[in-house]
């Protein structure tokens, strides 16, 4: 049995993430793996919990250090208890969301990226993707995505400013550079289709 | 306005802990101290959440790791919403269990004593009490008290085995020779008037 594979989408709220998350699950399966769909934060029994912690309440029911380990926390299950045991049977995994949305999101104000780094390494033993696929728009097309979906309302994810949206756009970037055999941005403009297609193509060394 | 101390009582199960912080509170109000007591996991709204997450399910529900990120969540949110803010207004806060409980059943397993460390500085900017009194029984008498008062059933925390109990109390005595200033020891056998005069003894030089 060949261990299966961890692949995850990053990317900004409007960038497509959960559509082509599908998209790209059935193209794989076509080719004959079995995938499994998954998605942070959450994922598995414990970490939909904490989940429900995270996303319920007020904007500022949990500080940034307390969210930074309930998401840690979240993760350490989901990787025990549902990707691990996975790609050990041979599934491929798509996560939509993982480490580097923690990065993105929390690993730049009151905790460093080496913070959330190290809530990794103590949590999930450093665990990383085969391939982080980061799903970029150009910011006016973000915008204008998200709110014909969500409308004008902000929940306790989204909702932030566009100077946040642009520092959160900035550290993907940074992480695409910082370590290229993992991180592959693609452009996630045009037709869900050709999307799906570049998305495959950024898994071509890793197909069987 | 003075702050107020913060002052945590850790020990193995069936050491008292809850009487003597009762007891211990009482005797500080005499003195016309503002006191809050408090405890761990909890504390807090949400910290009494994830609180409801590691008490509930089965005793495997958490992986160490899981588990020690969720008690660091928790603690960040006493700290910060139950704790910095009575002691700024000046009152003392009893807390039943604090970090060194973390340190004492978290830290020598999968994670190590620095592991938890770091969960702290990450989580709570490393606040530690001003001092921690840990409620020593030997073996024995420790066991027949917590039998007494819980009988032979185990719960998610308690219901481990001898060995488990002599690693920590071992680590609590640990604790006390590293940081003398900070954890002083005392003999919880007797009645319960005299532990508490002992705790209070503990607490001489603090005391305004």
């Amino acid at each position: 049995m060949t261990r299966g594979r961890f692949i995850t989408l990053e990317g900004g709220e409007g960038a497509g993430k959960s559509t082509q998350l599908r998209a790209l699950a059935a193209a794989l399966r076509a080719r004959g793996l079995a995938v499994v769909e998954t998605r942070e934060p959450g994922g598995s029994e414990g970490a939909e919990a904490i989940r429900g912690l995270l996303l319920t309440g007020s904007a500022d029911r949990w500080s940034p250090r307390a969210e930074a380990l309930l998401f840690a926390a979240a993760r350490a299950d989901h990787v025990e208890k549902t990707i691990r045991p996975a790609l050990d049977r041979g599934a491929w995994v798509l996560s939509d969301r993982f480490l580097d949305s923690s990065r993105a999101y929390q690993g730049m104000g009151e905790l460093t990226d080496g913070d959330v780094m190290t809530l990794h390494r103590i949590g999930s033993a450093g665990f990383l993707p085969d391939r982080t696929l980061v799903l970029h728009l150009d910011e006016g097309e973000a915008e204008r995505r998200a709110r014909a979906r969500d409308g004008d309302e902000a929940d306790r994810i989204g909702g932030r400013d566009d100077a946040f949206h642009r520092l959160v756009a900035s550290a993907f970037a940074r992480f695409a550079s910082e370590e290229p055999s993992r991180v592959r941005t693609v452009d996630a403009s045009g037709d869900a289709t050709a999307v799906t297609a570049r998305l495959l193509d950024a898994l071509g060394d890793l197909l069987p």
